[in-house]
């Protein structure tokens, strides 16, 4: 089987990495691609910096507690231009349908793209439109890519992380992956869970009005906190320590992933991000980012250090530490 | 029924053209995306006009005569910029794939694309990886979105076509369309037909160097010739008409659409463009076409008029005229 695609090849973790690494870069490979940043950063005819950036989603259900399919295609292609510390503009908008979908529901996601769009401030102004036989797709998949502007002094990279940072998430980690996990098992909360989904660039916008020296910034999608903070210190070539008590989790959260056998920080998000920063202004960002609805919980959980480059650590709540490795085989398919 | 999408959707046709007006443009509305040509094309922070456009490729099979779908999926949205006036730069790059894909498969994909990125001369800056379970896609979908510069001076769109000006094709029609079905219906011609896949960028920055007075440009893909004629009519207000046997067919073409009993003018092409060109320099165009590999077969096929305007009307082999209709209904799904 192993000359074969697994599901585990999608999950966001090392058999993702391990595929793109061998299958993609090293064929298509190029000193933009091969920052493996969440968008491509790069000048364009001399005149200022553009980032670009490409993601499609095949969330399954389709309509889910605090969003759609539509409004994760919007949120995650702005989040991540955001994390590249742009600004968003365009999204382009390619829809894959299976033959068969209601056009009430079509027409319910378009809505959604448009809500979120308008939230996020971003136009769509590319599209296109492919129809497949039934039983070659499933309902929908969304293609969507973006375009936005890097604001000269603004230098945002997963290898930007120095020790002695700070490390800060923007909220409470799980919620979009056990919503999704929820509605496919069926299993209900006392209190509506749902998910996170949200565009963070006016989150963003205010952190870097705070100072623009934030080195880092992931949005901890497939394979959760875990994946992204590996893939910042391998980045990097830095170690990160990060507490496991100051790491913000619903009581929902937490409770369905020790039913469900799972931990949080693997768990994917749709609306937090984690940002690396210098010491000295953590706690007056910190402050800031409180005061917007995306950031009402953020907390810092930890820092960068020089041992054990390329890997994460983690102090339990019993003061053992432990290795926080990147996802490994698959969790959940089909979270976004 | 009606309240489902139809696989007629996808057609590149009437109706999918309704589907996008009534369930896409009508909710998203803004002027760039509302002009509906193959590219977006707006001014950046009042540095030039960039070019963005988005395309999924489920062509089945996904290995042809002539290409792949990773092959296809760099020459289409390459020839969508093109088709703007753009000269394209960056691509995005977006896999769909369905899980028990044969990786040595995915590495052929991979290594087409690259292929065609070095010919098309264009850099492949982003992407991203999804794995779905076996049954909800079939085996793998390509999203490209592209990124262009147009040069001061240009001016191409799908609304440009005035009365008097003249209608050029680059080259036979049909042959991507065939060879897929051909492929799929296990027909067998004597000669090697293959699909003409092929990025047109190079052609058509020839072209922009004998005149940037190039009105028009449209590469017919799905709905083929025709469809795209009735574009350009409705876009530009203006009546098409050309004539039948100006038009290059290829034998193999031309006697597998007898049997099968379709139209080359419906059929999907993927490396052949129209031009609506100012009529005073269409023949010193066409000789300079004719010079490079993508234009040898290039001819005039007719010009624009004013009378029966958002109509193509041809002329027939036997003199008669009849109205050539965008396409209604599904000819053949997942051409491209």
């Amino acid at each position: 089987m192993e000359d074969r695609v697994l599901l585990a090849h999608g999950s966001g973790g090392k058999l993702m990495h391990d595929l793109i690494k061998r299958s993609f870069v090293s064929t298509l490979s190029n000193p933009i691609l091969d920052k493996l940043d969440d968008s491509a950063v790069f000048e364009l005819s001399g005149n200022g910096r553009l980032a670009f950036t490409t993601d499609s989603y095949v969330v399954s259900p389709i309509f889910f507690p605090g969003g759609d399919i539509g409004k994760l295609a919007v949120c995650g292609t702005v989040n991540d231009l955001s994390m590249s510390g742009a600004i968003p503009l365009y999204l382009s908008l390619s829809f894959i349908i299976e033959e068969g979908l209601l056009i009430t529901d079509l027409e319910k996601i378009v809505n959604s793209v448009h809500q979120a769009a308008v939230e996020a401030g971003v136009k769509i102004v590319a599209g296109d439109t492919k129809v497949v036989d039934q039983g070659s797709a499933d309902k929908l998949f969304i293609n969507t890519s973006g375009i936005g502007i890097v604001s000269s002094g603004v230098d945002v990279s997963g290898a930007n992380a120095r020790p002695g940072n700070k490390v800060i998430v923007s909220g409470t980690l799980g919620d979009h992956g056990i919503t999704i996990i929820s509605q496919r098992e069926g299993l209900r909360f006392s209190s509506a869970l749902q998910s996170d989904c949200a565009p963070l660039n006016q989150l963003v916008a205010e952190m870097l009005q705070e100072s623009c020296r934030i080195n880092c910034l992931r949005d901890p999608t497939r394979g959760g906190l875990a994946t992204s903070l590996n893939e910042i210190a391998k980045q990097s070539g830095v170690g990160i320590e990060i507490e496991e008590k100051l790491i913000p989790v619903r009581d929902e959260v937490r409770g369905a992933c020790e039913l469900l056998g799972m931990d949080p920080l693997y768990i994917a998000n749709e609306g937090k991000l984690i940002a690396v920063v210098e010491e000295e202004f953590a706690e007056s960002l910190l402050i800031r980012m409180r005061k917007q609805p995306c950031g009402e919980r953020a907390a810092i959980i930890g820092q960068v250090c020089s041992q054990h480059p390329g890997r994460v650590v983690i102090k339990t709540p019993y003061g053992s530490s432990r290795i926080l490795d990147m996802l490994s085989g698959e969790l959940l398919p089909r979270i976004c």
